[in-house]
């Protein structure tokens, strides 16, 4: 296979496209802005998922299914809801195809219309808080903490594949409690729980803090997000978590008698994180000879290479070395193509992201060494076979930390505080733009200037920033502290 | 809450929709035909989804994602499968809603309609086929094993919980062959996965076969089949898997180059399983106290009851038993609640069909024994608390295997040998019809015959069956073994 990445510096889009598409990850689909998951995309989305659902589970969650269609008419209940997902959605209209009376092949038969029409899921809060309304009637039943995982549909016009897809894979939790402090918690205990994934298991480092009112959910009173930069310098919202207040039960009328015997709405949060998340992976980590994996994430932690070409003695110690790394829980494979060379080998492993590549030589091994390559560092060294499982358990650890260590140095470099409209404007224009914290004066208004004027817009206002008093970089007027800025995905 | 299931003898069906709703396994929608999984429904199947997964991984296939839509044109590319499928689909025509001009609430855009109307995928072997064509060129790329677990839409017009929805969860693999053996040793490998998942862990013995030419998959060569008997004497088709031959390799173009260079088209399988199992589950052990669960699928193996109630020296005994029960690999919960009597909880526990309960009460621990009661038989014993650990974990593989030589037993019970229309039709006028094993004449015609006039179907010709002359039972035409009839779901 021919192996010509676009280098990211030569164009950064195309760039990211070769690396999903040579890395076998993810195609386009003949179906507009739907995509196709490869086998090796999934594993790594399989991985995720695991890790997710061991993580919900751990905060007293549980997993159920809610149907994939949604009626027309639950879209309107809650107003700024149908605002921020009417415009672009599957509607299915009718249940029939027939025989094309004109002979035309199949037709939509015009006596099978539904009476209502119904949506596909942009996400499932009507439909599940239409049914919570059965499930709720006392405080007893809450809090309800309840999770799914499923696929969304957004007509999304402009698509990139994990990115943005019409289709995709997400988990929604949906959660109901007696009052809005335990909302609050709830909706803050899950954005870490988000931020916890994405540094542990993504390494990738991640801004915590809470939209602008003109960001929020479509229907929420605030939606805590986490933020990511990538290596153009751009933002990617990487999970929201969403403090829905009583917003959703009002519009499904769900009521619980609380401890005084006294009626009242139900409080909500709503949270979720997709398989954009592979995207982000990609972009935090991956260089211009391909995909690199955190070994936390990676479907295959470990190759080993015969060298230069297997043969029963080489075969015997892959084995052995297989059976040790695998008894330590190390996910590792033999690439034993008798056809093809240790070169190509090479670069089709560094192509896949695999973090640790072992080679095997005869040489090497009278010697009693054998030859550790690592995927983040481009680095090789010879390595005494005496303890190397133990050396590469260590090494991955190792490779976990530092691609986290080197994207949060990288995240340093590229944050930026400015206190002019220029410095600002001048940030923005540079090759990489990065993060840049900024004064603003809290309205909607200058911050939709702001977007139409640089691209800009707020990620978020940061959990951790201190009160600063300060003048907004557009207008003058007074703020109390810094917003974080960028251009996003 | 008030227990009130209807007795099977009663009522079958109402007994099956009770056990459902009263043991919180499902519920009906707002939409019409689509189910809502709750939370302790969703947690068999996924024990049962991430059993099967392994078990598929084990035989060599791995998991991939394909889009939720089908066009059009690509359901008639096989002229049996859009037969099958056409009549009942849920049809995507447009993408986008507004606000009604005549202030109607949101209606259908009629600007936003579809060039090319999609299909949700009621399986998806046009859509994966369309794909498999950019995958494969050469035999090196063969074989391909690939499995996705998915939502998909049949318009069914009626629906029971779990056992026919319009929307369902379930796998489907497809994998493609240079070979029509190989294909062929696919589709029964996975037949027998899936009839090992069904004895080992759903203790629910199955008939494996073939079925006629009248019930195969809709483009299909051969459709293998496991087929349980549920206590009502009804069949249900639990798994199929089909050997698709070059079907769908013709109708979307998909050939490779074999070992000697020449172009040949790709030999294919498809086999799935769905959220129809949990039904299975139900109807093969259930009885009129509510849910039994084989342990392997249980997803509380062991509760803990307090007698009378809780306090601290049992709360104490209940966190060291639950801790060691745990490091066993039990799962075990505690019933500490300080409102209900043990009766209730007894009651409640037995519905959700908790495999094994553990009664702790003071009396009994001073003498050094504790109450053991298996839901299976319904039965009870004192045991000592020395080695009850080890105890537990015997029994509940005594429960699994106890489960499993019942249902053994019910259709060896009703299974039955006809030889003339008569016994056959008598067979079938009982409570409890079950199995029929008769000679049928080999065409379409007799078998749509015999269904039209008894409602009984030929639910396989099964693979265990000796040859034997006989006559067919309607029209006396000879026949060659006996093939299985029954009222089936």
């Amino acid at each position: 296979m021919a192996k010509a990445i676009t280098p990211r510096e030569e164009n950064y889009s195309e760039w990211y496209l070769d690396i999903v598409k040579k890395a076998n990850l993810a195609a386009n689909s003949a179906v507009r802005g739907c995509m196709v998951i490869k086998p090796y995309g999934f594993g790594i989305w399989e991985r995720m998922q695991r890790q997710l659902d061991d993580m919900f589970k751990e905060t007293g969650h549980v997993n159920a299914y809610f149907p994939l269609f949604i009626p027309k008419s639950f879209l309107s209940r809650e107003a700024e809801h149908v605002e921020g997902f009417a415009k672009e959605c599957a509607v299915v209209t009718h249940h029939r195809l027939m025989n094309d009376p004109n002979g035309g092949g199949v037709v939509v038969d015009p006596t099978a219309k539904l009476e209502e029409e119904l949506i596909v899921r942009p996400t499932s809060e009507t439909i599940i808080w239409h049914t919570y309304r059965d499930w709720i009637t006392s405080y007893r039943d809450l809090p309800l903490l309840i999770n799914q995982w499923a696929n969304v549909v957004r007509w999304e016009l402009r698509t990139r594949l994990f990115l943005r897809t019409a289709e995709f894979l997400w988990q929604e939790g949906h959660t109901a409690h007696a009052t809005a402090e335990e909302a609050l918690e709830e909706a803050l205990r899950m954005q870490e729980v988000y931020a916890t994934f994405a540094e542990e298991y993504m390494a990738m480092p991640v801004l915590r803090g809470v939209k602008t009112a003109n960001e929020r959910f479509a229907g929420a009173l605030d939606t805590y997000t986490i933020e990511a930069l990538m290596q153009d310098g751009k933002a990617l919202q990487a999970g929201t978590s969403h403090n829905l207040g009583q917003n959703f039960a009002k519009a499904f009328d769900v009521k619980f008698s609380n401890a005084d015997n006294q009626e009242e709405y139900v409080y909500a949060t709503s949270w979720g994180v997709s398989t954009r998340l592979v995207g982000g992976l990609i972009m935090t980590h991956s260089d211009d000879e391909g995909l690199v994996l955190p070994p936390r994430l990676a479907p295959i932690q470990v190759v080993i290479v015969p060298i230069p070409k297997p043969n029963e003695a080489l075969n015997a110690k892959a084995r052995e070395l297989m059976d040790e790394l695998k008894a330590r829980g190390v996910r590792v494979s033999y690439d034993d193509d008798e056809k093809q060379r240790p070169g190509f080998k090479f670069a089709e492993n560094e192509l896949k992201g695999i973090p640790v590549r072992l080679g095997i030589g005869q040489r090497d091994l009278d010697k009693g060494t054998i030859e550790v390559a690592r995927r983040d560092e481009k680095s090789k060294s010879n390595q005494p076979i005496e303890g190397i499982v133990d050396h590469v358990v260590n090494l991955l650890d190792e490779i976990q930390q530092n691609l986290f260590d080197r994207a949060v140095r990288f995240r340093e470099e590229h944050t930026t505080y400015v206190d002019t409209f220029e410095e600002f404007q001048a940030v923005l224009d540079r090759d990489i733009p990065g993060f840049v914290y900024a004064h603003w004066d809290g309205t909607t208004e200058t911050e939709l200037k702001i977007k139409e004027m640089t691209k800009a817009t707020i990620r978020c206002i940061p959990h951790d920033q201190p009160e600063e008093e300060g003048k907004c970089i557009l207008t003058g007027a007074p703020s109390r502290g810094r917003v974080v800025f960028a251009k996003a995905y």
